[in-house]
């Protein structure tokens, strides 16, 4: 079994932009990509040692920075890919941002005020666990807020995401997707497993039973804001690890397309007297 | 050759609170508790594993937080200690904040003002690349602040530190001690080294003429501010692999220390029906 280039990787994943999006139509256990599961540990385990290196080499420049966004139902494995594609991944120069419901400090602004106070700095990887999609899925199936106010924001967020990344940040999205059953057996583990007991929140049987409204949801944010600068990835995510190991790819070819270099220096040996 | 106990370490590394404490004393290529650099090497792998768990359970309870603090001159090794430690640790719930000259907005406010900004989240580990420790390091030595004011900021520091103690953090406070032959040497690598020439910066020099006095400030700082709740480790620095097995030791002395156990939970299985 060999790894799928990066390039089929992306092909396989993404909602073209511009293009219908049918998200039904994306099978949940898809293993067409990863057959073998073994082969998906090791090229995920090769893949989170470049993605390392080459943050390091991002970190030196301090020019440019990589934005991972994370979206997906609860137990689709958001914690777990941050800990999985980013396992080799030393702390300096990473950002965790983790959105939760916003404060009355945040509400006080206009949805993206929080987000792009999250933007990870130059030279940095920057990954939100959710992010400002929240308000265009949560917010409309909950209805937190007005029809016309969301059905405005996905071109809002189009701009601001063009904004970013005309000013030096890479952006890749990830839709994990899970399916109803999967979701089932992940929950029922929370309640069984001593370590995943403090996770399990009765709210997410809620928005378990608006299941469906979730992926009209998102069916309507992937379609309306794939962009070419910022394009939306679908991920199966049934399997955890074959989850793990297409993220990479899209990571570590997002990193590889910035062509970085270690900084040159104006300085050279012999310029200067250590003492 | 057996790894040092936890207890073993800290007797060794501490500068006692409230007793006199000379630098000049300290052997920065001291290897008498890690005198076999394997050793070292396999004491740091296995400590990284159990930190990366006990992070995970802070995490989840989501309570209390640990703050490391690293102090050193350049080339030290903060960076590298932060990758060395923290190998194993997964970005989720990490926070490096690296400490650079105050901005204008920072100038604003008091000293302290920022680095309270960047203490740790509940549930996270913060790690602090230099720190509030500057106000009474740099800031003396170049004599940026008026002396009776910087004067004052050891005691402000202990309340300030008592604080964040009494308000759950848990404070490691790391010097990393280098010698003044071992930063000329690493200065004359990063001049020579494609992939380290870009932290070279002639500044560097400008504080390494400064070194008598770098080491006056620290003694005073160090003095002052090891604290019963909160006090100094004087690391050895010259070897990179034992500081960073001392530091892992400490680190999870600290983390052991807070007798973290998995959240409790008010739910059960069979509370729910997953549907």
């Amino acid at each position: 079994m060999s790894t799928p280039s990066i390039v089929a990787t992306r092909r396989a994943l993404i909602a073209t932009p511009g293009k219908a999006f049918d998200l039904s139509a994306r099978d949940t256990g898809d293993k067409s990509l990863f057959e073998d599961k073994e082969n998906a540990e090791t090229s995920l385990k090769k893949d989170a040692a470049v993605i390392n290196e080459l943050k390091d080499m991002m970190y030196a420049e301090g020019k440019r920075s990589l934005l991972v966004v994370l979206q997906g139902m609860d137990t689709s494995g958001k914690s777990g890919t941050i800990k999985g594609v980013f396992s080799d991944t030393t702390p300096l120069g990473m950002e965790v941002k983790a959105f939760k419901a916003p404060s009355s400090n945040e509400l006080a602004r206009d949805y993206l005020w929080r987000v792009h106070n999250a933007v990870p700095k130059k030279g940095h990887i920057g990954i939100f666990d959710r992010s400002h999609y929240e308000d265009v899925l949560v917010v409309k199936v909950r209805g937190f807020a007005p029809a016309e106010e969301i059905e405005q924001r996905y071109a809002q967020i189009n701009a601001f995401e063009k904004h970013l990344t005309e000013n030096g940040v890479t952006i890749v999205k990830c839709m994990l997707n899970v399916g109803y059953e999967e979701q089932g057996v992940r929950l029922a583990e929370r309640l069984e497993e001593p370590h995943k007991l403090w996770k399990f929140n009765p709210g997410d049987l809620e928005d378990r039973k608006l299941w469906a409204q979730y992926m009209d949801a998102y069916q309507t944010a992937i379609t309306r804001c794939s962009t070419r600068q910022a394009p939306w990835y679908v991920i199966p995510s049934d399997s955890r690890t074959r989850r793990n190991a297409m993220i990479a790819r899209l990571v570590r070819g997002a990193l590889e397309g910035m062509k970085l270099e270690w900084p040159a220096s104006e300085y050279k040996p012999g310029d200067f007297d250590i003492g």
